[in-house]
């Protein structure tokens, strides 16, 4: 839930995530409950979407958004969304092969990007595709983490320092009470800053294989209190989440550091290869590379890069990741560098993956099945997938960029706009 | 489509977006000729998503993705999707009433939401039916134009210095350049900025309804042309754009100026209504705003605000936008004051909204039919798409920051993530 | 002076500058007028310093700070100073020679740097050297204009959008209101920036060749009242300015725009020149650009540069520039490339450089003196002053990143920061 | 030392600071040494500076900047500038009294500011009176820490990451071998960064009382060679510092963070005194905190402030500080909030003051003074130092928003500037 994310729960005892994170023994208990659960909702969602329809009095919307299959699957969304009236489809595009030297080793992916922008999938399939022929792009998960940043209001800031000395002193007794809320989160971090009487305090979590939004906000409700209940100066108000975190929101202080998961990769390709797939040379990529990297300063952007929203929204949506997330997750660095033999070095380094493979949207049908493209559903894969993620716009950078340096793409894109095929290897 | 955003096109005869946007005699012999194109690439475009399911050997993923629906539909994405596989389904809300005052007078929309994030929706709601209950917000659309950024390079500085005063002084000439690309599209800013040996030139456009990111690539690239054949000094090389846009990230270049349509939207809500929808005090939502304003700047953001990204992403998806832009819609100011009677006075300032209701994913078949919902699908309607934009946003910002005061959404959010419907309004 | 950069000025009649930028012709009877009134504020100005000192009971201090040569000085300050005690002393060194190819063809400089700060001067010398030893840099100021930007808060977004648009359809007619109040200062843009219920005014001025605060003040406060007097519709209250204009400040909105002075240098350096002087290569420093560059971003500063405030501060120091206009002035874009040919080219872009040659402190004795040494006291002077400020601004970049590739700088500044002299020429 | 902050140091054998910062029992014999030196070199800097003057051939700027005093300082700086040709003057004000609570209990000041811009000592002494008549401002300094950040260079990501996990690893070791190098400085943090195949390594020290960018760098370099002399994977270069420590440079990494002294300073005033002192009242100045923080958010800068750079400059160049460094100490946050009673709360909070009581600048003759009139000169006294920082910044921003709210400075500034006194007590 983004949502969430920013709300300050009171009551904790049953996590919803717990739920969709339990360990095997439980699972089949589990299923039996939902699937009777699943029934007894069924009617209600759809009849309150054919309510709902009734009185918008608009059929041709209707045929096309509350279709059998949104009738069929109505219970099945009822955690994810409210006030329910169908599905909307975006379709889905394969790029690939991409070869990752990881974690487990080099895997092969193809990867299910949804869009409806035209060329955009051609184009990260053509950057695949390049890296795969140059070897593979080498990727490391660098660190992981996700904040909730509470702020606690005093009189003035002799109390607030206070407040703060008392944080730092006792931060090591706080990961006892997250361990009571949830067997997936773990406290690493807990660091108080004050600006005047605020204290924000940035806390600082490990979140398993989920991307761990609802987790931290009721492991940080938890630890609230517990430092409330003991704290000896008491704020005169204070909030669950205060807007330090960086939630939903590129931030300079996330690009030297870790939201979610800090992936980078990085790959060396000959100019021969280059020169056949992107149809110009390395030294006019590091030209580019300058000129986007000096514009994009000037614009007063976050990092440096060319187009990373585009290949992680369209793997986030296909994947049932938060898209919302693209706002924070669509920053970093792009460097590309001319060797001393004349040949591309390129890497990207993402501070802000905020991917997961159990909880959120990814147990929804769609979500499942581009995950099972990848191979990546379920427990033990949000590395793997954060991977994904940085090869991926490795590929599309390399793409864009070289299409903007020999024009090549552009005919191609008009012609895909167009919906002809291409006899290009492009 | 995203991607061409940073494509020089060679061959600009026949736009695409021309064809989505031609006007009224002509579309019913396009319908004509479209009909014939879909049936005859039909089986072609469902052909090859059926080999690559082949290849791929996942029944369950196949079924899920690549069903009757999506190879029913198949031809109809062909300009939308390369590499095509099947679609993803994502549940739709319904967010409202929302009553707006903007250019048209007052209007009461719902507004579709797509997202898989539980609460979302709900939340959107509540500060829909709050504005709504305090007599709608004024809405505005302050600015409009998107820029496209090549960069000329030269061999040193005094080159470039020529280059730009050579652009300076014929500016004026540009435009009829551009009435020969498309007659929706009109350069409305010719603006050289040197570094060094680098020339980038902001030309800004109107786009008319489309979102417009094709239109200003290929008009950009008339331009230059003709700047290339005019000017007194040549540059060693140019790049059709580089990265000064702000195209596809948060930029501070935007926040005080415009990047597609910069929007605004207040309200003055009485204190007996902060306290009925949202269970607080416009004092305690003028302190998190405090709160949240320093804490966003602290943490190095573009601009004050909670979550745009969640209610952005959500219409985008639903409306057939293009999702990778929330990384550079999700910027702006909130702004929340006690008044002199302790009412609450909230607003939303977006410089940013990248909208259409022509070209682009809008024609697909589920964004048709999400823009006939808000009843405004079609040419004529952008500007009141981008009003909604900012009065779902500040729905948002109110209901979210309600509840980081009250904690009454908690409860509300640990019962919609598990399916159970609410007793209470809020 | 600095503060009434944010102060409304009520009383305009008779602006100080006005004095100081007078022609020729009146000059005479105004030195006249101010000995008079220096001799007769001489005792006064005197007088309260000492009983100020009285009051201190500091002997040591006050015969450091108030002797002879501040208590002789003591009137001369008279329009500088407020609560006078006396003068601090900053030692200068001499830069150079710095040879510059700029608007005035090419001039070799001396720079008059004041600091404590041991190395600094040797470094910036160095720097200077070797651009000479090239041949000299390349310099060009790009744009000028100074804004203030007062900011007007009415009811409503409504009545703020209505006022935006007025003031959009009769800025044509303020520069007449600003004719009546400066000779000197020329307002060449207004733009009015909407957020909520506030209207930004961005009015740009040229301020001839003084750096302008108080021009744009005086001068901002006339046009405010010119607007109020015919707008069809009243701000509940206003400022004079709001914090837009970047005043005092490191700003994204002024890196690819201008505020004072935009200005450039650039230089290709053989790859010999590199070896013999800085003791490195070409190769080396360019690495050192892309690990600063990076570095830079993400930490997340404005722009990318090394140490643009040295070299800055030093100069202002020297010339009777604002001081505190380091803040703004150093940021900016600094770019290595290696060259075809193994060379290096070299540039710096400074859009914040606030100099004048005419009032502020640059009348003031010691201030007068370095202007001098540079031959750019006075009338005529401020484009050429600017360009020195991006030359050795140049040098100090690539002095310091020379040190940084080799090493050798080290020895020298440890021999330096004892008092030694050195034997090489670095 | 500005400069070597960027420099590699070879040779560490004997810093320079160590020598300045020795303890009580060496310190005469280092002055009987320091006298014998200075006396040899007197005639070699005052010798080489009239040689200076003589190729220039300026006999009135001579006069005013090689004057007696000049002369016979010569020797004193020899460790701060090189290429001496004279001093500077510049006027110093004095802003008071400031009445400040802070670590040492209660402490009235009078504050030594050096500036020639008019009104801006009349508007830090209205502050700080106004500051005074209300009780006294609470002042905490929060936070110590300099960083120096090295960066290694590795043939790929592979190889950076395990470099970057070796620091990690073995980050406790480290403490010993700065030690070794100073007995001042202690290594608080060592946290890696990787970047594609760069490891920014941020190294963070106490510096005592010194503002310690020299004695980082030397420590730093340390701190380097003991790295690669253990690491399993050499790098294919490295720098000493690349840019990513915020050195002389507005940084939002810092803004929630610490460089150098993070201090923060509040107060509660009464109406009453707002409208006697100000001639205003806490909601006006409320109102123009909206205007301004939003106003500098649209710039794009880095925290929300009026005017930090003007005091902290005046202070800075008082007091023998680094004046570069007011780039990256003009940073921070001002709030203004309406209490339920309807008075002001009003806060400051620094986060990047570079202070020190020795080494540096802090040392020479007027320097000395001036921390002699606040009694800060010398070990022990940093703290107290940056908490009159913060406190005179608070001032300036009182008296600042109050003027632009009642107008009533601008009458001041204009008599201010014109060398006559003021009657009122504004």
């Amino acid at each position: 839930m983004p949502e969430n994310a920013m709300v300050r729960a009171h009551s904790i005892n049953r996590s919803p995530e717990k739920g969709q994170m339990m360990d095997g023994r439980n699972s089949r208990k589990a299923d039996h409950v939902g699937k009777q659960r699943r029934e007894t909702t069924f009617d209600k969602v759809a009849l309150e979407a054919a309510r709902r329809w009734k009185r918008l009095d608009l059929d041709k919307a209707r045929a096309e958004l509350f279709h059998q299959r949104a009738r069929d699957n109505a219970a099945t969304y009822r955690r994810n969304i409210e006030s329910y009236i169908g599905t909307v489809d975006t379709p889905v595009g394969l790029a690939g092969p991409l070869r990752i030297n990881g974690r487990n080793g080099t895997v092969i992916y193809q990867v299910p990007l949804a869009t409806t922008e035209a060329a955009l999938v051609a184009s990260y399939q053509r950057g695949s595709r390049l890296i795969t022929a140059a070897g593979g792009c080498n990727v490391r998960v660098l660190d992981q983490g996700v904040s909730r940043t509470p702020m606690f209001a005093f009189e003035g800031l002799v109390e607030a320092e206070r407040f703060a000395r008392f944080i730092t002193d006792h931060s090591g007794d706080l990961n006892a009470v997250v361990a009571k809320i949830t067997s997936h989160g773990r406290l690493i971090g807990v660091r108080p800053v004050v600006e005047g009487n605020h204290v924000y305090v940035d806390l600082r979590f490990r979140t398993g294989d989920a991307s761990g939004q609802n987790m931290v906000t009721f492991a940080a409700d938890a630890v609230c209190k517990a430092i409330l209940e003991q704290a000896p100066v008491k704020p005169e108000h204070w909030f669950l989440e205060a807007n330090f975190s960086g939630d939903k929101k590129a931030s300079s202080k996330t690009l030297g550091d870790v939201r979610g998961k800090r992936v980078a990769t990085d790959i060396y390709i000959p100019r021969e290869l280059v020169r056949q797939r992107l149809h110009t040379t390395p030294e006019r990529m590091v030209d580019y590379w300058y000129a986007g990297a000096l514009g994009g300063v000037m614009s007063g952007t976050t990092g440096i890069q060319g187009h990373f929203a585009n290949g992680l929204a369209a793997l986030y949506l296909a994947c049932g990741q938060d898209v919302a997330c693209v706002a924070e997750s669509a920053t970093g660095m792009t460097r590309f560098e001319r060797t001393a033999e004349n040949d591309l070095y390129a890497s990207v380094t993402l501070p802000n993956i905020m991917v997961g493979t159990v909880g959120g949207g990814t147990g929804l049908p769609s979500a499942k099945a581009c995950l099972d493209i990848l191979g990546l559903a379920g427990a033990g894969n949000s590395i793997a997938l954060a991977e994904v993620c940085a090869a991926i716009v490795l590929a599309g950078e390399l793409s864009i960029v070289g299409a903007l340096c020999s024009g090549d793409f552009a005919t191609a894109h008009l012609s895909l706009s167009r919906g002809e095929s291409m006899n290009k290897n492009g």
